[in-house]
């Protein structure tokens, strides 16, 4: 097998076949991207497109065989990621409907309402919404506005919006597709729920006391009709709810295996990181897409020649290899991590503290991995000049679409506040809160610690820098030391300033957050390398993982350097090591791009 | 004097009344942004808007008033920075008729063109290009292939596109509106010359010869008719050629004031800097809308609340702050930078060293200012979330039309190289070439100047961090310490080794050109405070400047630290004091965005 294989092969992992089929989609007639329709024509499109794809049995993968599915949620999540090879409109409609809306219903919905729409949800003949987001609460979404009332004479739920902030917005399929919309609620007192709620009658009018708005043109993805709902005391039936984790009786008894409003809301999302999980791989996608574009325009572009030379081709410039390699290698110690987090999330966490570890893991490469998307793809239409600004070579249409990836499935910076609690919380479930007698111990552990961290400094400082062991060591290191730090802050914290210490220590949560998840991302590439069998293969990846970690550690060595992790002479080397690496990977950059095995289709330029 | 009165009054300085005009133009009907037009009708749009800034008299400020103009360059390039608050499709179309292609036959051409021609151009009935990119060569315009051969017989230039890769590409005015064109074209063995073809005849038609594509749909920027150009065998008459630096006698005899091709055509480009510098300015204004945008949001957006109290403005949040504040600071002073660079050229400068230090300038202001408007404009997306994605909000148009700002008017890392390579010929120009003997002083200096350094820095060590002498010579002397180094690098070069010592040293020149810009900026915002007579201003300004300096060295202090230059504690005091700053800003960020005086027309968003 060549070495192109064999990375294709490692890459492609676990479910190849789900990504063969979804990539086989791709080359068919009609499904090029395009960037030359307006707004209602990119939607007509689509519609198309998503009609096609439900045809040809896509969707069944993530549903359950009891309504037809095929019970594949890792397939399901990789088949999709493929998607993103392509027009990402269709990859965002095809996640409306299928993950986020079939998802609602078949992860929050009890035997009936499975049977009764998943079906349709599958086949495209019940285009539908996933309504939670409201224009005044988008990251709060446990404090939206929108009411649920339960009216037991007529044994109906009124579904209200009170006031203008309340209205659902950015609502995917609502502008012009959608028929019905799973909408998020306050219940009465128990918090938020999910409920089935008709948008527009069979001709495509509004339902009664629908109000339906249009969010118009977008930045990109405009081939997605997202739109804005209001209701006015709209009446839905008691079987409307979506009623797994919480029932209302006939007679308006309200039920719950989960005592605690919260505790529920916080597991209904839970169940519905699959989307997380999918616009990270997606992300992942459209920065392979981009990367192939520009590292190909590099090995064909010439400029500036030596006097009396050939002109140098531009990926022959250190500056050059510095834009794109370091970026490669990052995408493909995010593609480990990735197939990593789909796997658990198929698999299904053991327990509930696994579960927790999961939810933090999507927030987290969710984070990363569309910061990358919109720092590698900005860089790649740099990186191609003039070109790169024309629709027909594809970058324009990327970074556009992709863009909003840092916002919607949850802000990134809201997603690493929610890792950098997740930690603080094993953390306090570690050490225990603390009272007098505590403090004086954690303060002598402090101590002690001290001492331990600066023996480790020092067995950091004399390692090979090219020793896997020590970079897993210096990630480690980083990490806890940055979350001892956090905890230490917010110990500070009293009933009169939590707010001040929170908002002062923010940023140091972030760092700490950031560095949890690179020294994830970092094991995943090593467990990734460990597993494959092509010798040569493994070489080439072990350089890649050399260069993601020295880069890594390059763009963050003023911390390192703040604490004494890295001495002066020893960081300056980090930078040598990066330009030594840049120019050592230059002649395997093909191998590397098409092991991706990106779809022809999706790579057509006039470049 | 309200304080935002002193600073606007400062902020417009020397050409406020150019800047008043151009704001009140903005403000009439017709000429709000939109972003919710097809490429055709888009470019119809815009010509209609020059067609009514022509008839308003706005491009005579930059031609002179022999054929009617205003001889007021600097005035010229103030207002064409503020229509770039505006839909920067016509910034855009205006640059090339008026600064491009007008600006080539005022400083390339002699009267003979000017009367001829001028008078045409300021009025728009000449609509004309600037065709001097070529598909194979966009950097390197020196080798570009285009040539003109001159037939004494018929006292004509022959103007012809000898292969695919002289395609004049990305040509603004030529897919639609120009009728003439000034060429860049290889003189027979003289250099690069520029010549006037007529492209089009009255009828629209392209001339014989003349072939005409269009570009189509980019990423922005749809107002403007991009397209590519070729040539075959065109014939114009001798009187074509732009003559000031070179001319051919009607038997053929070349003649020119400057002997080297080489110099001669580098002198030509030189003339031609305003484009830079006025890319510079609109970078900046673009810059400024989105920061006014992005922080009205963070200022009436809320989200979050602690329990049973109000919900946080999200501005009130350390981590949002730190998004917009240390970038508002770097607008501050990439405005005075920029202030300071329009009054440069306006006076013109003193000599041929002058010259080149403006020449190295604008290139190196023009790659910071583009940069740091790419940057903070994607932010300022991310910071208004979903709203951000929205076309109704500015910012996605906004972004897709300044992306391409760090690409055209020179690629910002060639540009970068330029100044680098600037400064590297003052540091020859100072120390000398090196013989045997000059190289045991250089050694021996160098000893010296370790101990020098090492003086200072243990001095820097010491000063306090808010003391403005102390930035000034941290800046300084990061400079000089990489300069120093870069030119230690490239004298180990050989004729063997050329390429590889300059590949290899490729990112620390970039370092030493950053460094260089960053000491210019602070030094330009210093003097910029100095002449402000309001003492409450003065003292705003010096927090907003101590923000900008310390969040440069934040953001570089992996280098500061590497040499010795901060110490690990003092380094983590920097991260303390930009938090500081950005609390101590917070109250104050209304006077400061208004201090822009930006149009409401151009601030209209539906958040």
């Amino acid at each position: 097998m060549s070495i192109t294989a064999s990375l294709r092969q490692l890459l492609d992992g676990r479910w190849s076949a789900a990504k063969a089929a979804a990539r086989d989609g791709l080359e068919k007639a009609g499904f090029e991207p395009t960037d030359q329709l307006g707004t209602e024509e990119h939607r007509a499109r689509i519609h198309e497109q998503m009609r096609l794809l439900a045809d040809s049995g896509h969707a069944r993968l993530g549903f359950s065989s009891a309504v037809g599915g095929a019970d594949d949620l890792g397939g399901s999540v990789a088949s999709f990621e493929m998607l993103a090879y392509g027009d990402l409109s269709l990859m965002v409609k095809a996640g409306v409907q299928w993950g986020l809306f079939g998802g609602a219903i078949q992860a929050l919905g009890t035997e009936r309402h499975h049977m009764a729409y998943l079906p349709a949800v599958m086949s495209f003949q019940l285009p539908g919404c996933f309504a939670m987001t409201e224009t005044g609460h988008g990251s709060d979404v446990q404090h939206l506005r929108t009411t649920a009332t339960y009216d037991v004479s007529a044994e109906e739920f009124v579904i209200h919006s009170p006031d203008p902030a309340a209205r659902k917005d950015y609502i995917g399929n609502a502008a012009r597709d959608g028929r019905m919309a799973v909408v998020f609620a306050q219940l009465e007192d128990h918090g938020v729920h999910a409920f089935l709620v008709p948008i527009r009658d069979e001709s495509g009018a509004p339902m009664p006391g629908v109000w339906i708005g249009d969010c118009g043109r977008k930045a990109g993805l405009n081939g997605v009709d997202n739109g804005r709902l209001l209701f006015d005391r709209v009446r839905v039936p008691r079987s409307a709810l979506l009623n797994r984790y919480g029932d209302v009786a006939p007679d308006g008894t309200y039920t719950s295996p989960i005592e605690s409003a919260s505790r529920r809301f916080f597991t209904m999302l839970g169940t519905l990181i699959r989307g997380r999980i999918s616009v990270a791989g997606a992300a992942g996608s459209a920065t392979k897409v981009a990367l192939a574009i520009a590292i190909g325009y590099g090995e064909r572009r010439r400029q500036f020649a030596a006097p009396g030379g050939e002109e140098n081709l531009i990926l022959d410039y250190l500056v050059h290899q510095r834009k794109l390699l370091p970026a490669l290698a990052r995408t493909y110690a995010l593609h480990f991590a990735q197939e990593q987090l789909v796997a658990t999330m198929h698999d299904g966490p053991a327990d509930e503290q696994g579960q927790r570890e999961l939810e933090a893991r999507a927030a987290g490469i969710k984070a990363v991995a569309t910061q990358h998307a919109t720092e590698t793809i900005q860089m790649c239409r740099q990186a191609c000049g003039g070109a790169g600004y024309l629709s027909a070579n594809r970058l324009p249409q990327l970074k556009a679409d992709t863009d909003v990836f840092t916002t919607f499935e949850g802000d990134n910076t809201v997603l690493l506040q929610l890792v950098a609690k997740g930690l603080l919380t094993s953390y306090r479930d570690h050490f225990g809160e603390l009272d007098v007698l505590g403090t004086v111990r954690f303060v002598a552990d402090q101590v002690v610690e001290s001492v331990i961290e600066a023996t480790a400094a020092r067995t950091l400082l004399q390692a090979d820098l090219g020793d896997r062991a020590y970079h897993l060591k210096l990630f480690e290191d980083r990490e806890k030391h940055l979350l001892d730090g956090a905890a230490r802050r917010l110990r500070r914290a009293g009933k009169d300033n939590a707010f001040e210490v929170f908002n002062a220590s923010q940023d140091h949560l972030l760092a700490a957050a950031r560095a949890h998840i690179d020294r994830h991302v970092l094991e995943a590439f090593v467990a990734g390398i460990a597993a494959c069998p092509d010798e040569e293969a493994v070489a080439l990846l072990e350089k890649v993982c050399d260069l993601y970690v020295l880069s890594t550690v390059e763009s963050d060595r003023g911390w390192f350097l703040e604490h004494g992790r890295l001495s002066p002479s020893r960081a300056k080397e980090v930078t040598q090591r990066v330009n030594a690496l840049c120019g050592e990977l230059r002649p395997h950059v093909d191998v590397l791009i098409d092991a991706f095995g990106i779809p022809d289709a999706c790579l057509s330029t006039e470049m």
